[in-house]
């Protein structure tokens, strides 16, 4: 079945302790369909300015994502640049210039509102609604958000939380939008706003999955050396939204086992700078790391 | 198997948000025979005054603890006062008053040195090696420490470490012990100190174990009430080191195994102040969190 995701893509400028990168290809939709490309051929709905180079789309084309749904308009394409300390975990701003994103809003191409699968990125959640408002009768619906829009339009974005089946997000969003440190006690008050699924990403210590009966522990990959954090996140969705589509199930191992995939996908994503260890990554690399996730969390047989 | 600790027993004063214990019961070598005596006839080596509550004994007793080994000497019990704020990972010691324990030389009594399995709680290394030069051939045998021992006893524990088997530690003292923040690579450097397994514990991250060939990732039990944090460590060593003087084995998956039995007291024992949860515990109790502890991690059949 086909995934669908809309989010930014944009032109990255990272520095890390180990090196940069420039302008290089980025944005939440591009991490996310990269990875889900492993599984399914993501339908991507963005902007880019008419400076995007071809050969970014032609690299997205190529890794199998459609990218009918990426507009292009007059202007310059967003542009972020961030920079990491030896604390990967922390990461400083250092400027963002939104350019052609600023007025974005999405407009699907007639078979993309079809899309069974669809995973609102981390945009503003009104552009979130008015993506629900074109999609028909998608199965499973699940979205991201960010400390910005909890703190500057959380009526808008509780709109959204009760039309989604699940919420993506990190733990110190989780903490803020459910005003709790305690996260078993946070994701109980995420589901009485309307959405029961909750997954809440850790970072390195892996992530958590919520429904109103059950509780699920992933791990994190034990990487000795991350290159570059930058869309561990999106690839993580990515992963998780491609294993689901491609499978087509909704029960609650088979939402276990996309969480790992999606772990998996993140994992090789902070191997190296930006979308660079994606593009090289193959289907064996990715189940036999699948398998090293089994491996690690077995203990009673 | 016998297990054998080496360790404090104090009488706490613990003040949380959530109320206050005066003078209870406590120390590290408590918290442990307490968890392991849910598996085996553990052994207990500590010193305490002559103002240890007589109650105390029979109640360390009754739970199935050897209290041969605990030494009574003339002067005050070791007392340890502290409190914690609504983060309860974060802990203020008000004050310590070593008395006794301050010149504490374990000896243990003859029928203690053919014990197999053995654990030096966190006392002062030096006295950690008189405990090894008493045990005339364990079969397992563990450590803990602490940054105190790290930063100013490093020789010692460095010989310590060469002598046992496992060494359980918590992430910021794995960080500081190899002066590394990554904990993968920080497992590694302890390993090349001489002891191969190494249990890093992350509190409500779970736990984290290493052999040279192997990584296992334990989730922490989903607690949304924490009550009082303290003993969670040593009762997590106890129901370790007690699954495995149990079972007597000591392959891969029965450490693992041990490690989620001690998450599984770890987990109890912060449920409710001071050593109250452990004393009530029935061991059905203990096999139904166990098998939670098996569903929370299940993704793949």
């Amino acid at each position: 079945m086909a995934v669908l995701v809309v989010g930014s893509v944009a032109l990255d400028t990272v520095v890390t302790p180990f090196g940069k990168a420039d302008e290089a290809l980025g944005g939440s939709a591009t991490y996310f369909s990269l990875a889900a490309s492993y599984f399914d051929h993501p339908r991507l709905v963005a902007v880019v300015g008419e400076d995007f180079p071809e050969e970014h789309k032609q690299t997205l084309r190529r890794c199998n994502v459609d990218t009918e749904g990426l507009e292009v308009r007059a202007g310059k394409t967003f542009r972020w640049a961030g920079k990491y300390g030896f604390d990967l975990n922390q990461r400083e701003t250092l400027s963002t210039h939104l350019n052609v994103f600023e007025h974005f809003h999405p407009r699907l191409p007639g078979n993309y509102r079809e899309s069974e699968y669809v995973f609102l990125g981390n945009i503003h959640p009104r552009l979130q609604l008015e993506v629900l408002d074109q999609v028909s009768s998608p199965v499973f619906v699940a979205c991201d958000t960010m400390n910005f829009w909890i703190e500057n339009e959380r009526e808008t974005l509780c709109e959204v939380i009760k039309r989604v089946d699940a919420i993506v997000l990190n733990d110190s969003e989780a903490r803020e939008l459910a005003c709790e440190p305690n996260l078993a006690k946070a994701a109980r008050n995420i589901q009485e706003l309307g959405c029961l699924k909750v997954i809440i990403k850790k970072g390195e210590h892996g992530c958590l999955f919520f429904t109103p009966h059950s509780h699920f522990s992933a791990p994190a990959y034990p990487l000795e050396s991350v290159y570059d954090p930058t869309g561990a996140g999106d690839s993580f969705a990515g992963g998780f939204m491609g294993y689901l589509a491609r499978h087509g199930k909704l029960d609650e191992l088979s939402i276990r086992r996309a969480i790992i995939y999606g772990s998996v996908l993140a994992s090789f994503t902070v191997e190296r700078f930006g979308v660079q260890r994606l593009l090289g990554l193959s289907e064996p690399e990715v189940l036999a790391r699948y398998k090293e996730f089994l491996e690690i969390t077995r203990f009673d047989s």
